[in-house]
């Protein structure tokens, strides 16, 4: 199973060399830093003893980082949350995937920064979340120590090989027929008059727990391309 | 099931306050550090943001931070090394728990210095060898994170309350006899003209394989005085 680790924003550019670390500890090399600061950035490829997950490691936008995967995981101590997602306890992260995994396509696991965690709008590209059950007297991990739990755990209870079910739609099929959800709700005037992004946080969250098949949602979106013409 | 987290040497404060974070993180609080360099540990108790466990971690001698122990186990990523006693791979330590852990007493977790691993001396208390799974091509993990896999890891699957066995012999039981064990060795010329500190760790590392009950340790405590006399 593919597995990309997604860094989203990170601050400290020791931090991100130890994720690569414990990346390199349980045999992940997948590392995508979305949106780093400039400075962070250089500094971390600056960084002696670079590992070779860190020369690897690629950056850019959320959207460049979810390219290609099938299922994607927001990482959160979930304090101040309450998602809309299903909520998935990391032992029991192998169970999930042994239901959800992707025939084809990786496993995204996002990581958000060290102050502020993962921002909305990239938990609402999740389809899950995934919590560390860490103790309510100090519930915040440091980043890399979330990394390392969660790759030690990928590699204690690996996901059983997919059983042949159909290919699940790509990240960027998904953004698509979310963008026609509510162009289509505009037109039709659903959905009142919440503000625009809004409604995109609707949209996205709902195609996400459709549970689509690839090609139910290439239906959905020529049905809506049709209807909006 | 009370945890003692045993730092051996550690050299850098960010990674002790980093180890106590990633304690408080699973809802443990006792941690000992031995002999740290006196610059570390003063950099440490200043550290900003000191934790709780932090401010209550205490530093001593390697004896001081068995105490009380009942069962010891030292991590090991086993890079170079042979080790006389069991090795437990992180993922079956409540396993390994549900049959070895005292009635009484404390388990004790060694870690090494971030350099260099547990000295051979702190190996020869160990009662088993604990192994995180890392992967060939990097083995060594940072300090922190491996506290945090393994607190993680103990939360995950706790060690079943134990079944009333009797009381295993105190880590100065233990050592008190290993004594007795070399001076018999000694008066009687057995193990040749090995060095002392080679008998030592022989004795050692034999009455912990043993698998002595308080009482029959007291035993042969009496018996070997009586012998010596």
């Amino acid at each position: 199973m593919p597995v990309r680790f997604v860094l989203v924003r990170p601050r400290d550019p020791n931090n991100i060399g130890a994720c690569a670390r414990a990346m390199a500890n349980f045999g992940f090399d997948d590392l995508f830093v979305v949106d780093p600061y400039e400075l962070v950035w250089r500094q971390t490829r600056a960084a002696v003893q670079a590992e070779a997950v860190l020369e690897n490691a690629r950056a850019g936008s959320l959207e460049e980082a979810l390219e290609g995967c099938g299922l994607v995981l927001g990482t959160s101590a979930l304090q101040r949350r309450a998602p809309k997602q299903p909520v998935v306890a990391l032992p029991g992260l192998g169970g999930f995937l042994s239901e959800r995994l992707p025939t084809r396509g990786r496993l995204a696991l996002l990581f958000g920064s060290e102050k502020t965690g993962l921002p909305n709008e990239a938990l609402t590209l999740c389809h899950a979340v995934l919590r560390v059950p860490t103790f309510p007297a100090q519930p915040s991990m440091n980043l890399a120590q979330a990394v390392a739990v969660t790759a030690y755990e990928l590699r204690r209870a690996p996901a059983p090989p997919p059983k042949g079910c159909p290919k699940p739609p790509a990240a960027q099929q998904l953004e698509s027929l979310a963008g026609l959800l509510v162009a289509a709700a505009e037109r039709a005037g659903y959905w009142g008059r919440s503000p625009r992004a809004e409604k995109e946080r609707r949209a996205r969250l709902l195609v996400r727990r459709l549970s689509l098949e690839g090609c139910d949602a290439a239906i959905l979106q020529g049905l809506f391309k049709r209807l909006l013409a």
